[in-house]
């Protein structure tokens, strides 16, 4: 197998965190977002969307979105689960999963996109031609984020993770979401999310973090 | 098992014809979004985040999120599958499924939401306060759809179906996608776009477009 992959933005981390906690490996080849190398003929070539990450298979299947490249994962590795076991836990945290990206990555993606200078007329992310950036969408994102911390906070008070009391994609995408979000577009975590910040050191100490 | 559904909603559809193409049906309880029931203290103690569809299963525990709802029924009904039958299918459905979200839903939301008068201070949905509409943002949702429309109708020259040669989840959310985008977003599909308009007729022909 092969990634495309980049170790400036947030979706491949995803990609990398998840084969960490299943112990697989693959080629690698690393993609300059900034550079703009995701939208060159040699990369639209592999996947004609332009985005990271992207595997390809020994055969030449690709698969690309963070997610669907983690289900196949899943299915081929199966220890540890990370999408849940039975049909409750398998659509609780694809829920959750989805509310980091809806209500967290959305936003942090926004803040950023309509905020960085070098990505002035590249305000969506990919193969969609020239997006101005538009500034007013720059200050929603950084509210959404700000509201997204807090709601988070709220939910890791009830639970030692996002879905519960095991570790799973759910956190893989909350973690990637929150070091984007504090990163590169700039939104600080409250002191007091007492919760959140807790589960965020629980889950950077983990080896997979490092991916 | 109860719904809570609203049939102005392009989301909520979804479940409908999801459940409809497995044939299972439920309790319906239909929420009035444009009325802003969504956000009444009755169903956010169902949904805080104030979001439909939501189901609840017989013994209260609560399932949001359209794919996540449709996880739980494809694994409680197996029958016809509409998520794929091996690690290879699973995963490209799934992507496929996610294009048709990030690369249409997204774009046709924004078009909406970001111009339908009774939405002015509902920029973002659901349970998230304030949120002014940013006319360049309904601008670049419609630039967005027509991309949209183009890319689908080169894919749909290739295949039956949104992801091959069976019926899926991702042609349920492409329908959906495509009936909210020419209705509620007011983008019209282009004549060129042959393939998207036979694949439209076809999937619209089928029993379960009417849930």
């Amino acid at each position: 197998m092969k990634l495309y992959d980049s170790k400036l933005a947030p979706n491949p981390r995803r990609v990398r965190i998840f084969m960490a906690e299943k112990g697989v490996t693959c080629d690698n080849v690393q993609i300059d977002i900034i550079k703009g190398e995701n939208l060159s003929d040699e990369f639209l070539a592999v996947n004609p969307r332009g985005l990271l990450p992207t595997l390809v298979l020994d055969d030449g299947t690709v698969i690309d979105e963070s997610v669907a490249i983690c289900r196949y994962l899943e299915e081929t590795h199966p220890e540890p689960p990370l999408m849940g076991t039975d049909p409750v836990s398998k659509a609780q945290i694809e829920s959750r999963q989805r509310h980091m990206e809806f209500d967290g990555l959305l936003g942090a993606a926004e803040a950023f996109r309509n905020s960085f200078p070098g990505f002035s007329s590249r305000g969506l992310a990919g193969n969609v031609g020239t997006i101005e950036a538009i500034p007013a969408l720059a200050a929603r994102g950084k509210a959404t984020v700000s509201s997204f911390y807090e709601s988070l906070d709220r939910d890791l008070g009830n639970s030692t993770y996002v879905a519960g009391e095991q570790f799973s994609i759910a956190d893989i995408t909350a973690l990637c979401v929150v070091d984007f979000a504090t990163g590169a577009a700039r939104v600080a975590i409250p002191d007091s999310c007492e919760n959140l910040i807790r589960w965020h050191e629980n889950v950077s100490a983990r080896p997979s973090a490092q991916a």
